[in-house]
């Protein structure tokens, strides 16, 4: 990983936004931009070395991940040995009237506290997103680790497969997925994995319950790894029993709904246009009022990321951003359908990062 | 759960705070007050019935797990809502005038953006830790979803004993771990299992690597899993190979220090107390230098939570209070040893809820 590039990336925003330093406390932004995989430390960008804050607990670690960064360690919480590392460092201090922090990734509490700490002569000022704006465009690195994130997710949706079956709880399903990713080497699942069956089929977000699955009925799956930090992320929806006519046709309409969206991705294309063009495809199918959430989000250290994937989204696609396309369909009480791939924006167009198929399976 | 009575408490606390309401924003409190369990929600606590705000995504779920207290769902974040429902309520907004908020919990733009958007005359108080003051001290249904977490999570070192052998990798006894807990109905892991072998065993945090377990040296193991929404929390070391009499007699002294922490643990002993009671078992053995970290924390709804068991804490202990009791020595390059229990204060004295032995076991 160029951590170094990175590094000079967030110091030409700092000039861009007249700052004299970033102060960076959310932790995926941390580890984006020196390395560090720890649950403690902040790192201060300035115009020269940036300097990363830790505990003891992190003293080999940080020796071994921080790159490009000065160290600074002590038993306290880190924003308390930077506040006292910065009263020690009279000529930094001087240079540092104006900094930025995070402020949508530092607690209240934290902000007063630390500003009540700091030197006189340094104003904090609240510039959130800027670290989350250079990570939106993944570098050749990140790409090779997403690629690889969602293969090996990819290999779960096998396992559902020979699971799935009535009378199996949804729990073992999830169970029998997350057993397969640790043992082919995943560091964990990015988030709850969701097995919805039947009726609870129709709920966006249906963490897999204690409920056994039904005879008849869709099955929807959404799940995803990490891998050497990169999240996947993905959704298959599968039938179990015999799908009615409308069962296929609504299927059918969310299938050509998810590949209008991927059709729609490439350089300069508005988010919301991409968004739009799934949406379109689910009113002509007269389901569009059943499409109750966005098309999809930034994925990459975090599994939901910049940017947005939604409705009147004005800002537009660049090669190197990840993101999922799923749009699915949610009738009440009755069913739900959700397909979601992650792609990638290239300089053309796009490459699509899940290999698995979409056809309807029926188990 | 009785969400009633802690929605009562929290009205006390109103009072003695001079508050008019709270705004209660971090979801374990949320859950904690009125059941809802989902990633979008936050409860103005009022001195009439309390007012639960969530998105359009949680209808359902909102409905079916939402205790004691008005619903309002909008298609917004649940700030903007609470913001919005206040500018339509004026009876209730004249009420209000101080409201407090959990700042520790709330970021600082999220804090902005509240502030600008709420109807004139409220005015927002930090007051961090309320909730949490009343969540440290466990009632009766809260004990029996710990003492049911403590077992099943106590469960899965049988798993790892029947798994840990030499050349064995750390991430497939933690993965054996975690398929036996999703078999047993855990809802997941409380924190990234510890397994940690060989020289790794000296890191506190030596989260399950790829490294294969050594054929001579300790293997921490320290696990949890999450039931009914609590957690639970537990080390175990044992030896893979042939402990030599320094292993051996160190194992004692942690297994001693431990022992006298829980013997310390009773209504109105102070909770630096108890981490100076396992201190001074250690510093007997001249090892106390290796104790790097503090005696213990509280555990329930989080695996972290208040009260911290360490030193100078001048707290006391109160019955229904759960807490770990975890000393360890770390020999860097060396080894390290850990033993964890959790330990429920009871009107006497206390309650270990982890059936383990805690003899040493070679592999």
């Amino acid at each position: 990983m160029d951590y170094r590039r990175r590094q000079v990336q967030v110091r030409s925003l700092l000039s861009g936004a007249k700052l004299d330093a970033l102060l960076v406390t959310h932790l995926p932004n941390v580890r984006y931009l020196c390395g560090f995989t720890g649950s403690a430390g902040a790192l201060l960008v300035t115009k020269k070395q940036p300097v990363f804050f830790t505990d003891g607990r992190y003293t080999a670690q940080a020796q071994e991940e921080v790159k490009g960064a000065r160290i600074v360690i002590a038993a306290k919480a880190p924003l308390t040995t930077l506040a006292e590392w910065l009263g020690s460092q009279k000529a930094v201090t001087r240079s540092l009237k104006l900094t930025g922090f995070e402020a949508d990734r530092l607690s209240f509490a934290g902000h007063r506290s630390l500003a009540r700490s700091l030197p006189p002569g340094i104003r904090l000022r609240s510039t959130p997103g800027l670290v989350e704006t250079i990570r939106m465009r993944k570098d050749g690195d990140e790409l090779e680790r997403m690629r690889a994130a969602a293969l090996l997710g990819a290999g779960l949706f096998d396992r559902a497969r020979e699971v799935i079956r009535p009378g199996v709880k949804e729990t073992v399903v999830a169970a029998e997925m997350e057993y397969a990713a640790s043992k082919a080497g995943a560091e964990g699942m990015s988030f709850p994995t969701i097995i919805a069956s039947g009726q609870r089929s129709a709920l966006p977000h249906g963490r897999a319950s204690l409920q056994p699955i039904p005879a008849d009925g869709f099955v929807v799956c959404d799940f995803g790894v990490i891998l050497a930090g990169y999240c996947s992320d993905m959704t298959r929806t599968v039938y179990v029993g015999h799908p009615s006519e409308e069962a296929r046709s609504a299927y059918s309409a969310v299938r050509e709904a998810q590949q209008a969206g991927i059709e729609a991705v490439r350089p300069g294309a508005k988010l919301g246009e991409v968004d739009a063009a799934a949406r379109k495809v689910l009113q002509r199918h007269k389901l569009a009022k059943y499409f109750t959430h966005s098309t999809g989000h930034g994925v990459g250290l975090e599994i939901h990321e910049a940017p947005r994937v939604a409705a009147n989204q004005e800002d537009e696609l660049r090669p190197g951003m990840v993101i999922t396309i799923e749009p699915g369909v949610y009738l009440p009480d009755k069913w739900g359908i959700r397909i979601e791939d992650m792609v990638a924006v290239t300089e053309t167009g796009c490459e699509i990062l899940t290999p698995t198929t979409k056809e309807l399976i029926v188990c």
